[in-house]
């Protein structure tokens, strides 16, 4: 397998070739056939609809070339097989392996890591079956009512969307155990705020680093040790680690039980790992973890598909990349019909730019073209009442990521004027696609839509735990199969560093260095 | 006073020119000698550093003869005489108004504006310390406990941010009265989710909807009218209503009580009226609530200096034009080192891309350079786990708007490793600014930072209501002088019709609209 910059491959030429097909697309002549047949079904029941996406037949079919050309495919199945793919930090990336096996069996140093995976999913999962059965309980023995996560980046982001995600789902359905909490920022008001809701007592925290060493976990672990004891709480009965087995943190007596992974769960995929798994175990049960697990790993395997127009992450993945590198657009917004999903965008916004924010390719040499794109957004309709005026009326063109369901998830609706609520809320978004495609001509030019802006759904029939695990896989796939396409690696992150290093330089003392001490100095450190 | 497009003045030119100064600009000088010269005090004890902006003297003085050709300050100076700024309503622009006089008294209609909101900040003042001594209560003769705000857009964003800012801070003070929650989407998961965690006997409503026809907000008051009928309570004794006098919502026996506001008070500038105003003064009482006031009308005050370097919101407002127009940058991020200010970037975001996201002049006519930016954020230390790797070491630039604070809210922190965590927090906040400005070379280019991406920072000692006050209305006057420089209406938001009028034909039944059809049919509408 041979990895290229992208603009030495023939695609990118064809492609830049077709760029006119693109900027000269004509939105208005999107029709029901047009929406008929740009719909690829995803895993669990999803689809991804691209009607409104400026691609012809002629793009499509150069994005498929370029697919080819670039063995996208067979790439993802190296990384299935357990290749080096993150090349920076020669580490295998496996947070496939968690959801079900597609590839060889992935074996280091002695181990079969398929397994080692399927143990801790099981050792979590009986854990949190014996803390729902009240066998195991805190300090007082009185039962756990709440769970909190105490975690950053990786370890926040995407295990509390999720927990957002499916909280209604679990009340409505009877699968709701444990309310779960979080305490992410080193802002001491973070951790200080959530604890001074809780009854210690009865809480449960889930420590998680994979390092054992970052900084603002470690800090709010000591913060809510301290309130334990001042409670008289013993914490190594209130606190469970997720970690490496390499951290301190690991075999650690002073938890009361500890949950591994590795180096190859990279923080921003490790949502299906321990990471997310305890915490939403015990929140809603294993069960509910497993069948999140079971919409990831269908989505997985359908990424397997070589047809572009049957597998919807990669087809995301270089509708993405044409609007990025081909019609420039530097930006992308995902806007969920959801309120279940308010915080899925935020993650969303972590596992892209963090991923594909790269401007060095995976030989570390650097590159000339544009990769990922600042990502932002939030639920409708809300955006709607907000920043949509710029997306319909703005000089720059915002691609959208439009999500929605046929259902709600608490089926507890009101009729107004003849509607439901989930009815104007789909219609809302059914009417925003639409406006944003084919926009309105005004004599008033302040209210003329130019319209000519493109947008993609993903819709199903209700979110549940495998359409949100088929969700959280479908981005997660299209991400690295972006980063296959750009031959970068999009899972380092050595972009973090500075700031640490100069941090523990700030705290350290003084740091020599002109400008550090001078902030010091504003900031009163 | 003359309104010229921007790209006819002649410091348009005199800042093309410039142009290679700020591209070229040396980052790596930047000493404590600068870091001090560029600090312009603010209200409220807060202050704007931007010594990491790439602008020298000379850029700043081409800045300043740009805010003189345009007459800014004479421009807003008229605003707030009760000029007709929002041009394509033919409407003034009063939210200044609301936290008092810096100009002539405004009449309309025989009414002196200035006395109305003044009395109307007054009836809301008695009404919360009426609810608060318990002379008010609801249906059963119980306290209220909790308000629940039913808003969307500016009735939700804005008065939700400045809520969870405080929250913490009136705990600690003893000023927390009463919780505050908040439904604003049309998603029934929305209402019906926060409706099942309250005690409703004990529940009062603000219902909030300035022309009082808000599609969202009046499908959520039936909801909550339901589920107060269920209950077998009065929602006359549980509902207020804030609203606009010729609005339906207005002297109407439905409720409790009404307050007042008028069409000069936009939307996403409505936090300092009724809009915030009765929610924030039943949550932690009108006193905390004018301290809000009183920061936002002293930073109105200081935006009438004509010296940009001592007129902060002036001077923010031009280094982004600067930044937009001339070095090319089409977002920008706000990073609070708050968690108190988790939702304040969203606020920002609408605040800033539903006023200045047009592409016409305020007489309507298309203009030919870019406007309002494309604007995200979320808190740090966070973000630096999440989406700074692409601020770091992503193809793009992103300019950065840090905000920071010596102390904490709540005063309750841990020393781990010698240090407190708002100590970490303001060390990372340190060597954030200096990472992204210097950057750091490195043989390995995957591990080497370009530096060169420009920051500013807003510090002050606290997030107090006054400074909090300060902040917001900082930024709301950043976003009318850039508008004014754009010669746009920062003040409508025809971008938002479109998607109403589609939407109605979706919900009137077959809109005879091809693609709507067709996603009315994907969507089971």
């Amino acid at each position: 397998m041979q990895y290229y910059n992208f603009d030495k491959t023939a695609a990118f030429k064809t492609l830049s070739a077709l760029a006119s097909t693109g900027k000269d697309f004509d939105y208005k002549a999107i029709d029901a056939e047009r929406v008929r047949n740009t719909i690829t079904p995803m895993a669990a029941g999803l689809a991804y609809s691209y009607a409104a996406k400026p691609v012809t037949p002629s793009v499509l079919d150069a994005l498929q070339a370029l697919a080819d050309e670039q063995e996208l495919v067979a790439k993802y199945q190296a990384l299935l097989d357990g290749e080096t793919m993150n090349t920076g930090e020669n580490r295998k990336v496996l947070h496939h392996l968690l959801r079900g096996q597609l590839g060889n069996d992935v074996l280091f140093e002695g181990k079969n890591l398929g397994v080692f995976y399927r143990q801790e999913l099981e050792r979590f999962s009986t854990f949190a079956d014996a803390v729902h059965a009240g066998k195991i309980t805190g300090t007082t023995g009185k039962r756990f009512t709440t769970a909190v996560q105490i975690g950053i980046g990786g370890s926040d982001l995407g295990p509390r969307a999720l927990y957002l995600a499916l909280e209604n789902w679990a009340e409505v359905e009877g699968k709701k155990k444990l309310n779960a909490k979080f305490i992410s920022n080193v802002d001491p008001d973070d951790a200080s705020a959530v604890l001074s809701t809780l009854s210690l007592e009865e809480t449960i925290f889930v420590l998680v680093s994979k390092s054992g060493t970052t900084q603002e976990t470690l800090a709010n672990e000591l913060f809510v040790k301290e309130k334990l004891k001042k409670m008289g709480l013993d914490s190594s009965r209130h606190i469970v680690a997720v970690t490496s087995e390499t951290s301190p943190l690991a075999h650690n007596k002073a938890y009361l039980n500890s949950f591994y992974m590795d180096d190859f769960i990279g923080g921003r995929y490790s949502s299906t790992s321990g990471v997310g798994g305890v915490i939403l175990s015990l929140a809603f049960g294993p069960d509910v973890f497993k069948e999140i697990l079971s919409g990831a790993h269908e989505a997985d395997a359908l990424s397997l598909e070589k047809n572009i127009r049957k597998n919807p992450a990669l087809l995301d993945a270089l509708i993405g990349v044409w609007e990025r590198n081909f019609l420039g657009f530097p930006y992308t917004a995902v806007l969920p019909y959801s309120q279940a999903l308010s915080r899925f965008p935020a993650h969303l916004q972590q596992l892209d730019m963090e991923s594909n924010g790269k401007r060095v390719n995976r030989f570390g040499q650097p590159i000339a073209y544009s990769t990922g794109p600042v990502v932002f957004g939030e639920p409708g309709t809300n955006g709607q009442h907000s920043f949509y005026q710029l997306l319909h009326q703005g000089v720059d063109i915002v691609p959208l990521q439009f999500i929605g369901f046929v259902q709600s998830q608490r089926k507890d609706d009101v009729i107004v004027d003849g509607s439901e609520s989930q009815t104007k809320l789909k219609a809302n978004l059914a009417a925003q696609i639409a406006a944003f495609a084919k926009g309105k001509n005004d004599v008033n030019a302040n209210k003329e839509f130019t319209g000519r802006r493109p947008s993609s759904l993903i819709f199903g029939r209700r979110l549940t735990p495998s359409s949100l695990g088929a969700l959280l896989a479908h981005f997660e796939n299209k991400v690295m199969f972006q980063g296959l396409v750009w031959n970068i690696n999009s899972f380092d992150q050595e972009g973090v560093q500075l700031g640490k290093t100069l941090t523990r330089k700030v705290l350290a003392g003084n740091s020599g260095d002109e400008i550090l001490e001078a902030y010091r100095k504003l900031l009163e450190i």
